[in-house]
């Protein structure tokens, strides 16, 4: 295999975009078609001042890696969950995190939920009903809430989470075998701004997850190897497996999956179910001053309320 | 494992339903089953005349017999493909439709594709690229003509098809995959009809494979066992593998999947893509006189002019 660009030995093939490439090449790939989904997409520009939340792993760290060669005003956000034990995962996440963003005297915000919150994600998880059942999902509406905050409290006019298509491509699929409408009528890779909201962008949302883990391997970024403890029988793994036999079959399957899902959205095929941005800022969390659409406490304010 | 109606030893256990059943109280309840969604989704009444689309296998004789013994006017239509070379498997099909007619005094009309076009679907299939790739499109084609043709000839106000949920399910599953909003925005269980067009029903739209599987066994109904030979590596057998994998894991999956995508239409997900029955009419094929929306000739009709 030869890459396309040079004719030197190709390390990575990518039937899906019947695509190889050597090292060299490829790492000027993945930046300029993650620079064609900004621009596409109108993520943001150079003016913006952007929060990428960064876990620590292959896919955070090289979508970090690449704004900040493409010139990008980054700053980034490690939220440390303390899941911790006989793990040491969030410890060592974070120290990958750290190392990166010193390597480019770049600035991190550490958020320590287990201080700020006297209680760690593990603990919360396990207090609740919820979270014994689906600890992503109180994971995810504490790390949602935590982003936001931060974002909102410090000005940044957008948050990048890197979410890849895989990601992408799983929520997706289960949203549709469930026909949420309120899920599916929200899966654009940029939810603008609003009172209260800061803008959230995905440019990795058309990249595969082995493109961003061969390009954090290939641009030699040190990353935390591990899955998540908690992860383990999550929905989105069991989706994501059958997504990947189907590539297997049928490459590209994934992006066609998602690419055609935005055009879906683009032509009308779901009318917005969700509140309007405008209609949700008249609602506000009275504990922690966040939107929220259930008038009372936020869903993040239930939660650490232990009420 | 009890009968849920009479306490017996059941015979088939429904975890889908959470409801096991003995043979008397199966036979029952699916024709009840059957008969709610008739009238749920307005299929048909007394006054219709149906044609019943039959095979000779297990979903269309369990569909004719359980109208017939709700007490529907019902005529079958049997299409004889000409798919024997080495198989007999149309000439056995028809002979299973045949029996099943004869033994309760059904009227059965048969449709011989080889003498009326010319060509057997085999050979259709061999001699076009369409077909050589996808014989059950060209297949789906060809009975979708026919059917509709000997409907509107013979003044039947309704046309039965034998889709089950795993049929609807695999199809729904693929068209998802690839957002097709013309196909997405008509999967309803039935399609009204309109000039040239006579209404299309699917009674087994909420009705397991596995159940209709059982009643066919349970009534004593001699039907097809084989699958067609050209079906082998369709797409819906594809998908079909997945949905078995998923119900297997998560009961119910099928039928929510479904379910949740005929609400969603309901609510004004995928606002109607293709033409108006009526715009449809204004073009008919000038060879065959059916409505079509291509302008010239329709697609079967290219199909069986070999130009």
């Amino acid at each position: 295999m030869r890459c396309r660009t040079c004719g030197s030995k190709a390390v990575i093939n990518m039937p899906q975009h019947r695509l190889a490439l050597c090292k060299v090449h490829y790492l000027e790939w993945l930046p300029a078609q993650t620079q064609r989904d900004i621009a596409k997409y109108h993520m943001f520009d150079n003016s913006d001042r952007i929060l990428v939340a960064v876990s620590g792993g292959k896919d955070s760290l090289a979508l970090w890696d690449i704004l900040w060669q493409l010139g990008y005003q980054t700053e980034g956000l490690y939220i440390d969950l303390g899941i911790d034990d006989g793990t040491t995962y969030s410890r060592r996440s974070g120290e990958y995190a750290q190392a990166f963003a010193g390597q480019r005297s770049l600035k991190l915000i550490t958020v320590n939920v287990g201080k700020e919150y006297s209680e760690t994600l593990t603990q919360m998880a396990a207090r609740t009903l919820r979270g014994r059942e689906k600890p992503c999902s109180v994971c995810g509406l504490v790390k949602r809430h935590i982003l936001n905050r931060v974002s909102v409290e410090n000005g940044y006019t957008a948050l990048a989470t890197a979410h890849n298509l895989d990601d992408e491509a799983a929520i997706l699929l289960a949203n549709t075998l469930d026909w949420s409408l309120e899920h599916l009528s929200r899966g654009q890779p940029v939810l603008p701004s609003g009172p209260g909201f800061t803008r959230k962008v995905k440019p990795f949302c058309r990249v595969y997850e082995r493109e961003s883990a061969a390009y954090s391997v290939l641009r030699g970024i040190a990353f935390m190897p591990d899955e998540c403890p908690h992860s383990t029988g999550s929905k989105q793994l069991y989706f994501k497996t059958y997504l990947n036999e189907w590539e297997e079959s049928m490459p590209g399957t994934k992006l066609r999956f998602y690419n055609n899902y935005l055009k879906a959205l683009d032509s009308g095929a779901f009318p917005a179910r969700q509140q309007a941005p405008e209609d949700l800022a008249k609602q506000r969390c009275p504990n922690c001053g966040q939107p929220t659409t259930s008038g009372g406490l936020c869903s993040f304010c239930v939660l650490i309320n232990k009420s």
